[in-house]
């Protein structure tokens, strides 16, 4: 016993610490909490309770399943719930009436025949990957009540009746959970994907200012600071930028976002930002290795150094410039003013190089990087 | 009505490619729809259907949602399912026994209140990261199940018997569930985590050899071969690795993979690969701007070009043998002597550099690769 009090008290505490961590966690477990307590009113009303009969449990199943953290989540699910719910009843009433029309003795074959069937179709599909993506949650739903209501023919009398109540009482739910989700304290996927684009340039910039400095003081031994271990996380974005970007495409207009938002273009940008992550992890290699293999080469290195400083600072400058645009959603000319700034640093280094042809690398990867920048900016309208 | 047509033969055409594609994905779908056949039976059998009552569609329920792709993802589910099931229905039992002792004005205070706090607080412990890796499924099925059975026993009365049977369709569902997934033609987690890991070193390696072979033959404008690009998907490898460990943790001992295999390692071997992906691509970056950067500077150039190739190719073997050793699940000394090998050839390569110092880029590149390849044999057992 005093075990388990323990216990609760342990996970008590951690969902006590998430809560203060990111109070929007906390408002989605109490948003979950209060959608639940609005559709047990159906149980306590007489009234609405004998309207939908025993089928008042599928809109406490929907409410659970359908409210997803974010608001496109959310959307997702439900469009996809009403949606399979409704075509899979249509469809498997059709195959109900064929079926109550046959021979007695071949009706349970005809029944399970078709739900292996099309069971089997669907859960192939599932492997394409575009309906992998955005209609994965209806397919399942599809079989499920495609089996449900083909199989439950064989046994219940009043089917048409059933089937009506239950896309009721799914579409009421999915109704709750879409106020629930919208109106109170809304998460937006795509406000969340934008933002994190914005952090993640701040952060490669961070980065990329961090390594230049340990570079020229010839900071080898130190541990690296926090400031320069911010890329790391840009380099394994791609899964949650890619759901996000699923998600928020099925949200409606919301503040700066319209109908047709580009969010297919957040993913170019992010691919774009890991490649500059890769180039920085492999210059922060070199910058340490490099201490290592040739550690005394003071009079060429000098002044390249100070190339690299400069080119470094400007590249900061240039991510920092396009994670205010994005920020912002403007264009700003302070953009195009960095990178040709930028490029007229990378230039004047690569004269020194061609003078000293040492330290390559560095000037190689900014090279790669500053490409990359532009790249990066370009695609920002 | 023709569109309706052309839509269908065009998903039944994609169906049909990924069964051709990938046998094992097909022979998913059938397995989904055998499952479903075997659970209508209930409904066909009279002694079996009065049984479980109107309780069989949650048969049918579980067997869409908890038949995965692979064993592991099965288990995972089915074990939550019914763990989560039994223990909210026992939570919610406990409540309703003390709601309906209480005032008749109260209880739907008592009820949803209960569903209020306990949902609350369950969606936020979702946030823990382990309890997302491990017990996500579950937590989504006790909220639903302590929802229906609490506030449903305001109008049921025979609640107890309802939540029995309840159990054990549930038990009957995932009790197919798994001999299905796991008897006919089972798909392992760890097995398809150990391939995919032995197949991402072999691209890696096929990386380096194109990337080396493109820097001697000086092939800058061709097209980047199909074998360079193998890589790439090691870039990205970390979402689908993570989740493939998480779902190994729940499989059976079998084949090869004994009860506690250190599925763990496995993402560790896969952050080490992914280092040396970006230092690939970093790679491939240098040795195409190297062209054009300093065109010719033949004499210096050779000798290192030589032994780059070196280096590469002893790189490559490296990651073969390792591939290989990975495969059949034993540690040979091959691999040492071909470290030993590489070791050789990247200090006879910095002699060199330490003459002409140009080409600086990839043999800082190659060492970083070096060194990571160090650890990941290192970390092969």
């Amino acid at each position: 016993h005093g075990a388990r009090a323990w216990a609760s008290s342990v996970l008590l505490l951690a969902v006590w610490r998430i809560g203060a961590d990111d109070p929007r966690r906390a408002v989605h477990g109490l948003k979950v909490g209060l959608a639940l307590a609005l559709v047990s009113v159906f149980y306590y009303t007489r009234t609405l309770y004998d309207g939908v009969g025993g089928a008042a449990m599928w809109a406490v199943l929907t409410v659970v399943v359908v409210l997803e953290y974010t608001v496109g989540g959310c959307v997702y699910k439900g469009l996809n719930r009403a949606i399979a719910t409704a075509s899979a009843a249509v469809v498997a009433l059709g195959v109900h009436w064929i079926a109550s029309k046959s021979d007695d003795k071949f009706e349970p074959f005809i029944r399970s025949g078709s739900v292996f069937l099309l069971a089997a179709a669907a859960t192939s599909s599932r492997f394409i990957p575009t309906v992998k993506a955005r209609f994965d949650y209806g397919v399942t739903i599809f079989i499920l009540t495609y089996s449900l209501v083909a199989v439950s023919g064989y046994r219940v009398d009043a089917l048409v009746s059933m089937a009506e109540q239950r896309v009721c009482t799914i579409s009421i739910g999915v109704s709750i959970c879409l106020a629930v989700s919208a109106l109170i304290c809304p998460v937006w996927a795509g406000q969340e994907l934008h933002l994190a684009t914005a952090r993640n340039m701040e952060k490669l910039a961070g980065a990329v200012e961090a390594c230049e400095q340990d570079e020229s003081t010839n900071n080898k031994k130190q541990q690296p600071s926090s400031k320069a271990e911010g890329y790391k996380c840009v380099l394994n974005s791609k899964a949650s930028e890619d759901s996000l970007s699923n998600l928020a495409r099925w949200e409606p207009p919301h503040g700066g976002f319209g109908f047709r938002h580009p969010y297919g273009q957040y993913k170019n940008v992010g691919a774009a930002m890991r490649h500059c992550a890769y180039c920085v992890e492999a210059l922060t290699g070199c910058v340490r290795s490099a201490g290592e293999v040739h550690p005394a080469k003071a009079p060429g290195r000098r002044q390249l150094a100070n190339a690299c400083t400069r080119v470094a600072a400007r590249c900061a400058r240039v991510l920092r410039e396009a994670s205010g645009s994005v920020r912002s959603m403007t264009t700003s000319r302070a953009v195009d003013m960095a990178v040709a700034d930028m490029n007229a640093a990378v230039e004047e280094m690569q004269a020194d190089l061609a003078a000293t042809s040492a330290l390559m690398d560095a000037a190689a990867q900014l090279f790669t990087v500053t490409s990359l920048l532009i790249e990066v900016s370009s695609r920002i309208e």
